[in-house]
């Protein structure tokens, strides 16, 4: 798939088809998550695949958690609308995926010196090229972000230097959707180009 | 170009030729980035385009700074290595790229309760679509991580809650090498697939 297109159409999904994932789809997918820029070469990103039902179970009442106080600061019509939601489909999808940046190095990470958090960006990085190579083998990706890192941290019993950086459902979707969910919803509206591009200088007002 | 062969072929570029970006190419790698996928739908992205030969000046000089303390972790060999790196390509090419992340919000951002750093990871999302389009047009893209972002910050005059997530240096490549330069000059090897792909458990002796 042109890369133009695979950024176009590229979802979060939330809805899965319960079809597992073949084998050498996933490989493809996951190496091209491999192949993201990091800084100094390093390489940190990490991948967990989650298969389990009782892990599953575990994480998902983990979010149930986590969206009881997420959701409770709308109110009126935005809380209504924020409970139509779907926000993760960790139980539906054939493949859960939580995304792990391992920083425990032997020797300092070049480039990671004045800004340590450039290895988390690492790894954000290679889950864009994952996401993409999903879309362009007709997979979809659901992040997760309503789930607090440190109770998931223990679920997975990860060791100190080894952090969490997004948790993943992934399957084959009931669809593609034309536009972004929250943008088609009303929720919030795409921002025009030109107002997020600045010339030399940054304007605070805009 | 296809989205597998964009991410293979993508390189972090340090050395550029002169030829100015053209307006179109430019808009389709910006609005490449702004199809990223976001947090609540938040687009927190903003991009600060610098072309001053004063301000990017200015840049150079934080550069060499925060380097001059960065290298002086590595000693012997690794010193000798590190040292014959070009880091940067700030004066040359033809276009500086500074992200940025805006957290100032009216409403707190759909998603982004339990983990604030996902609108920091969504802007990393959008630097990945950034750098495959920018590879899709023929143009490199050099991340410098070697910057204190405070010292960054203050030379744009950034209000709080605007934070820098990168520094990219954006221009036509004098080649775009077959593999990553640190791979090739034995820095660090490529890690297999299999040790960073795990099973139901992390493995921390891995």
């Amino acid at each position: 798939m042109d890369i133009y297109e695979a950024i176009r159409s590229r979802r979060d999904v939330r809805k899965f088809r319960p079809d597992p994932i073949a084998d050498d789809v996933l490989k493809r997918i996951l190496d091209a998550a491999h192949h993201a820029p990091s800084v100094g070469f390093s390489q940190p990103w990490r991948f967990l695949l989650i298969r389990n039902q009782e892990t599953r179970q575990a994480v998902r009442r983990l979010f149930d958690e986590a969206n009881e106080s997420a959701r409770d600061v709308y109110t009126g019509e935005r809380r209504a609308l924020y409970d139509t939601f779907k926000l993760e489909g960790i139980l539906e999808s054939p493949l859960n995926l939580c995304v792990l940046c391992d920083r425990r190095t032997q020797e300092p990470t070049l480039g990671a010196q004045s800004i340590p958090e450039t290895v988390v960006f690492s790894t954000c990085l290679a889950i864009q090229n994952l996401w993409l190579a999903a879309r362009a083998e007709g997979v979809g990706i659901g992040w997760v972000s309503i789930l607090e890192p440190e109770a998931l941290s223990s679920l997975f019993e990860l060791p100190d230097g080894v952090e969490i950086v997004a948790y993943l459902c992934v399957g084959y979707p009931e669809a593609f959707l034309e536009r972004p969910l929250l943008e088609q919803v009303g929720w919030r509206p795409r921002q025009p180009l030109e107002d997020i591009v600045f010339e030399e200088h940054f304007d605070p007002k805009r």
